[in-house]
């Protein structure tokens, strides 16, 4: 088979390598029908994660069963099965608090598992995927080929945005900022919108990014950024700030615009992996602004979210705005990093 | 009239003053029942935050209405009232949301108004109230004198307590662990186990205060501090710490402690007033560590948690373990300076 691997700061290549296969009795064999980059997956391919050898990579895919272990008993083969960005058993204390991040058994795409196994990445052609039965959602049916994409944001970019409105509480009719307006930004104004916001302002500074936040359901749009940014926030929200803001950057910069477009005893729901982004609790005292997030426990959400994926009612995979076959995972690479495109779908 | 004036570090002394009177339309003058010493009037008090000058302090009393402005509608001459640590018009945006320390026509007692004009100190014997309507809440009827303690933490201390308990979102059912001991840890106790927490754990290395963190509700205690009281707590918790922290004391290291104490998207409730304190998001990321609190927005409480006081179900006026008359004011800031003292309750 074939997989996609890092072996150097851009320097990615889709290799030959060993075939996935059943290790442990709770594993399924998927084959992979779509994968796509993630903003994520950016830091060590532009060298800022340190890469000290090669790596396989991505974790956000859907596919096709194609083997199971002798101790699964919910996923069959033939299923189409979306697979979150982490895997987890689904049944241990955290899992059940829907933490899912944190499972005990749980693990990362292209690491090794709790038993130290080597776990495939997303980025190639078939998968080991341990904990198959706690891990994997399976449809009832066979999806069209146009839900595929918006199936596949379920592995993490929709469910992302959707934690950071969680988390932060927005209700509906309620105010929400969304800060960044890459792929998970977009989702979590989608996600705001589908909770019922009233009012949603978007800050985004690209025009094809614009028209997508108002496709998603943003109201207003917010070129500015920092301090100016989020004064204009504040004016246009009840010269007040936002009751919600989604924080989906990860920078101290963002976390700051985040803080001063809030109002007072607004919510921050934080979704942007943090880089070195530190918090003054002095300062959000007396405003008592709070934060809540972090990495997303997607697979949490995906039963919740899915019927509105199947219906149609939500279109997440509109995030997708470049589709290259796998072989040609480098250009997809290139493109995220020079900014030509938002979210690169991988087809197998 | 004698009001409590803070000379120096450690130079406080009850001083004839002027007499509080009628400022503007929307005040009331109140004739102060009994006034208390707040933990965190022992910042200036030590010296810790400068003293420039004399200046009044004390924000926390009860007390019965002696005059009205002409715009004021609903408090009424003989009316026994509490008034919350801030005063507030309780109908701008902010209060509407309930976060009345952020009232736009607000303040701070002891300081001055928006208007420029001086308002006294809680600590006296008679207070110019601004906002009065929005400010006080009148008690139906003259309380027992059993009734004015209990009636007095609505203030500040019980309502501060509870905003932690609520900022985290404390459930029934759930697991809590409580970070400081004092006044207001302990009333964070008493708050979640009104919430109906399933499980609390009060951290704590007095002996008197643990009694005391008993009879409110905790169920156990942690003598241990740092990453042992941490773990112990964890231990205590299903091996996986608290669903949520009420971090009463605010320091970097018991914000540590929270955070080490909180399980896997626990959320932690902060109330202590922070003193160089900073958040490093990026260790909270992968764990799912909220956080939300701040400046009690007390008024925003007061109506929810009154009949409770009035009907006997809670006793929260038990953080009082001295009383000490006005003029002996100095006494019972060197007790809780001493730490001979939880909490000084002064009559008039």
């Amino acid at each position: 088979m074939r997989a996609t691997i890092l072996h150097a700061p851009r320097d990615i290549r889709l290799d030959d390598v060993d075939d996935a296969q059943l290790l442990q009795d709770t594993d399924a064999v998927v084959r992979v029908v779509a994968s796509c980059i993630c903003g994520s997956d950016l830091w060590p391919y532009r060298g800022i994660n340190e890469v000290t050898r090669p790596r396989r990579i991505g974790h956000e895919f859907v596919g096709v069963v194609e083997q199971v272990g002798s101790a699964v008993s919910t996923i069959r083969v033939d299923d189409f099965v979306i697979a979150p960005f982490t895997f987890s058993d689904n049944t241990c204390a955290l899992c059940e608090r829907g933490v899912h991040t944190s499972c005990v058994n749980g693990g990362f795409w292209g690491a090794k598992d709790k038993q130290g196994q080597f776990v495939s990445g997303g980025q190639g052609e078939m998968v080991r995927v341990p904990q198959a039965d706690g891990t994997l959602v399976a449809t009832r049916s066979q999806p069209s080929q146009e839900l595929v994409a918006h199936l596949l944001t379920l592995s993490d970019v929709f469910p992302t945005g959707h934690h950071a409105a969680v988390s932060a509480g927005v209700t509906a009719g309620s105010t929400v900022a969304v800060v960044g307006d890459g792929a998970v930004g977009l989702s979590a104004i989608l996600a705001a919108q589908r909770l019922g916001a009233g009012r949603i302002v978007a800050m985004s500074r690209h025009e094809d990014r614009q028209r997508l936040a108002r496709q998603f359901g943003a109201h207003e749009i917010v070129a500015e950024r920092g301090k100016e940014g989020a004064a204009a926030v504040r004016e246009i929200l009840d010269g007040i700030g936002a009751d919600f803001v989604l924080e989906c950057v990860g920078t101290g910069d963002s976390m700051k615009q985040a803080m001063l477009a809030a109002r007072p005893g607004g919510r921050i729901g934080y979704v942007g992996v943090p880089h070195d982004v530190q918090l003054n609790v002095p300062a959000m005292f007396g405003r008592n602004i709070g934060l809540a997030g972090g990495m997303a426990p997607v697979r949490h959400y995906i039963e919740d979210l899915l019927p509105d994926v199947l219906e149609g009612t939500i279109t997440p995979g509109d995030v997708f705005d470049l589709t290259v076959p796998l072989d040609r995972v480098a250009d997809g690479y290139r493109a995220m990093d020079e900014r030509t495109a938002i979210k690169t779908l991988l087809t197998v």
